[in-house]
């Protein structure tokens, strides 16, 4: 280990989508074991819409970024030294490592995950809190009943294309919405939704309302905006929505207004906020099930690898673009 | 009976606010009996915001009325002539008599109410729809625990004065929101909330912060628009909202855009739409409940009675305008 580390920190507060210019590959002291601590060093960096939040100057986040500091993010790491019980060198834990090479986290932010290799990068993935995400917000938000139409937007990503297909393992039809053939192509094909529209092409009310002859009864919104207004038009009576992600406003400085919301009366619908924190009692239960739909195939996923921590900011601005197919990943060091 | 009777019909759709120019004062023949019908003399009329939806033009509620037809609405009835079992002369009920002396009614959409004298015209108010509306929905959908804030709004209105009053009766705090002096004064002196704020000349959000320290934990919305808007940035964890009334927008003819929802997902928060027919087996229960409550004072109501079908439209103009104070209520026919 030497004194010295690569890192990539935040050059200045982005103004609207984020650009490279908005970063710095640098060099920062590696840090040393302290108590209750876990010296780690990075293998998987997940990079996730909600980092614009931390990185906009507002307090959206427990975590506020500065400029300097060292980009925050979800990693996959391997223990180097522990300073607390229950954590040996050579475990894997996932972690707010950020985007260097060896972090320092406290142990009781660390998650143990299992060291099978095959899938040590979805444990920032589908595995991971993008999966759980997908898992907590359906069944315990979104409430799917078999024969039920669910509708996700961002329906490549990690947490929609998870969405679909284990609503379509609950019994459901499962629609997606995204943003090009290809990934609606991919959505249909490869992840087996039931159908997958182009929002981009298509009239998306017309388009949910052939999709979905009888009304959407579950919508998973990752987006909000023009998407979620076509989505409230569709809504079957006692609908669920589950309020996920507000992508379209993580670039913009004053909060849009979102849309009218006379339909969830009519539908009798019910919303609902979902922050995947509340529901990590499910992590443990969650990876145990999951992981075998994975290995056999019942899951299928799309990711973008990304070699080494100088490829973090253009990946993480292409994301910001909407220009990703799936889960956007950065491979910081490979191998055991 | 006379061959005619006085009925106030719709002379044109309403443009934006209603004015009395859109209703004529007429006549019409009197109905006769019909099998499975009731022949009623309406007593009290009900003018509900609703009926702006009715007069639109639009297909917003299963009926809509044209130029030309009696004007719809609730009424408290005696029944003249009975064509169906169960229901006898000199009976009472809550049914859509209109804005007419007498009406031909469905027996099946007629609900009898008990005759007592001193409560028949609360069977169209606080002991009737409205006073159902804010029971089951705060009850049902708001789910209050005892020490909840509770905030409505139009909380001079016989919604939302029930709602803050069956919140005190559980036992929690009720703060109003209303747009003068005087109805913030009857909602805290009269009504005996905690609190009532004036949004017409306070800063909304602001007051919410100084009189819900700890959140808002339910609120009951009546009208959408901004108030829901600065509602949503106070909302406590886990908040509850239901959404009842849109009355901002009965005057306008496209939907304006809704709240953004971004605190809804930092607050775990629900919001629920109610639609008050799906509560209709609580109506027995509701009355029987809530008549004690009137009689023994621990229920205030404030209501405006208007002498006669020709203060009709004038009266519910008022309403449309934001001018009412408390329940509207038409005298058609007074006395037993």
């Amino acid at each position: 280990m030497s004194a010295q580390q690569t890192r990539v920190a935040l050059a200045r507060f982005p103004d609207g989508v984020p650009t490279v210019d908005d970063f710095e590959l640098t060099t920062g002291p590696t840090p040393a074991l302290a108590p209750g601590h876990l010296l780690v060093r990075n293998r998987y960096l997940s990079l996730d819409p909600f980092l614009r939040g931390v990185i906009s100057g507002r307090q959206i986040y427990a975590t506020r970024v500065e400029p300097g500091d060292t980009m925050p993010g979800n990693t996959v790491a391997e223990i180097i030294e522990s300073g607390a019980p229950g954590f040996e060198p050579g475990d894997h834990v996932v972690c707010d490592g950020g985007w260097q090479q060896v972090a320092l986290v406290p142990a009781a932010t660390a998650r143990k995950v299992p060291s099978d290799a095959d899938l040590l990068g979805l444990r920032v993935g589908i595995l991971g809190m993008p999966g759980l995400t997908a898992y907590a917000g359906l069944t315990r938000l979104g409430e799917p009943r078999p024969g039920d139409t669910v509708v996700v937007s961002a329906a490549s990503g990690p947490v929609g294309s998870m969405v679909g297909q284990i609503a379509r393992l609950h019994g459901c039809r499962a629609v997606g919405i995204a943003g090009s053939e290809e990934k609606c192509r991919w959505v249909v094909e490869q992840a087996g939704f039931d159908a997958c529209i182009n929002y981009k092409t298509e009239n998306l009310a017309e388009a949910l309302g052939t999709q979905c002859p009888d009304g959407i009864d579950v919508y998973f919104d990752n987006v909000g905006a023009d998407t979620l207004a076509a989505v409230l038009t569709r809504l079957a009576l006692g609908a669920r929505i589950v309020l996920c992600g507000l992508i379209t406003q993580y670039n913009t400085s004053t909060p849009p207004p979102g849309p009218n919301l006379g339909p969830v009366i009519g539908a009798r619908a019910t919303m609902r906020g979902l922050v995947v924190y509340d529901h990590y009692d499910l992590w443990d239960h969650f990876a145990t099930v999951a992981a075998p739909w994975v290995r056999d195939g019942r899951i299928q996923y799309r990711e973008t690898r990304n070699d080494g921590l100088a490829a973090a900011p253009e990946a993480f601005c292409r994301l910001m673009r909407g220009e990703n197919f799936g889960k956007e990943l950065v491979v910081i060091e490979d191998g055991a």
